[in-house]
């Protein structure tokens, strides 16, 4: 295998281009996989972006996202599990076998309850997913987003909750910028081992402003990718 | 013991204050504890700032802050050491017998070592310290700020470096900002007990966006405070 044969680039990290021009910039570049986000992909319509990907001869690292299962109420609960759903019956469409989960902020019950319902909406998720041929990878997020968008911020509450489950139906998402600062990261990247699907790189900017848009270069910033990597380099066969 | 004695204002909460109008203002809503900051101080006047203080009958909670420990070269480290003591001697002179440490961000060696770096230069000035009279509070910054402001970012690194000393000699600040996303954060209270200096509070907003500026009052965030402040009622004597 080439290096770069694995290289994904994310849509949301050029989210500027439609699908059609992120496909024809994937060719020209030779990037042979694509991580794809649901809002692009209806945009273009469903059946017309896996006819383009498949054209292209793309690989999909996965589709972006379901998940934000912490609920308020019955009716919420009951929304995002059908969300969650259509998200798994899209991933089965388009040949996507892996979908990123962003677990969602804290629910009216708390932080704790609102962990719970996570685990509990993973588990629930499960055998829908199975049934379509799709892995869920956890993603924790940074924990300056555990108000709004996750409550699982560590490796560690990832791997509890994915070890619950077989490395073929629960997984897990490594994203650089958000874990970088964990004094566990590298236990808890060994701990993982082979259930990591997604190894997300960029890097933190030490003049931060922006909690969503700060994001630098790879090498640019602070983030020790390369020692990251070179954990996973020994877990994930080439 | 009434309620809101041991209650103080920190100056940086209203830093548009000089310490003059902060004094006048805890005289008259009667806040008997206040948390200096050196800055503040030395626009007065170290000698004035500690008579106005204790004509005013004020307590001083704590001083902040020394800390910066992570260097790039031998003479950051000195000069660091000596930064740090000044503010012991100040202390000293004020009468404030805790000084509150931001451990500091990531220098050129890298995230691990500047980690250590912390561990040993609070090692190293806690001989100092102790000569004058002085406690040293570690306070774990949220991770958005571990690479320029604190490498030290959950209660776990503080409660292993502290208990390498003697409660007498070196504690733990609660600030729940920084703190209430830990999974780990009610063991790790408990875990600090007596060791407890300090239980800052404030809250986080949900739509959150500057890092430094999007503090909410008590409330008015997610932050579990009172469940947080009951693991502290049952570890510190009222």
């Amino acid at each position: 295998m080439k290096r770069g044969d694995r290289l994904s680039i994310n849509h949301y990290s050029v989210r500027q281009l439609t699908l059609e021009q992120l496909v024809e910039e994937c060719r020209q570049l030779r990037i042979s996989y694509v991580g794809l986000w649901r809002e692009k992909v209806r945009e273009l319509g469903i059946e017309r972006a896996k006819a383009l990907i498949d054209q292209a001869e793309l690989k999909i690292s996965s589709l972006c996202r379901a998940g934000f299962f912490p609920y308020d109420d019955a009716a919420q609960r009951q929304k995002s599990i059908e969300e969650n759903r259509k998200t798994f019956d899209e991933a089965a469409v388009l040949g996507a076998q892996l979908v990123v989960l962003v677990c969602g902020g804290i629910a009216a019950a708390g932080l704790s309850a609102s962990r719970e319902m996570v685990a509990e909406g993973i588990a629930n998720l499960v055998p829908y997913a199975v049934e379509r041929g799709v892995r869920l990878g956890i993603e924790p997020l940074h924990p300056m987003f555990a108000a709004d968008r996750s409550v699982i911020v560590t490796l560690t509450q990832a791997n509890e909750i994915a070890e619950r489950f077989s490395p073929e139906q629960v997984g897990i998402i490594v994203d650089v910028f958000h874990v970088w600062w964990d004094p566990q990261v590298y236990e808890q990247i060994a701990r993982a081992g082979s259930r990591i699907l997604g190894f997300h790189v960029s890097d933190w900017a030490v003049s931060f402003t922006d909690p969503l848009m700060s994001r630098a270069m790879m090498g640019q910033g602070v983030i020790e990718i390369r020692k990251l990597r070179r954990v996973l380099g020994d877990l994930i066969a080439e």
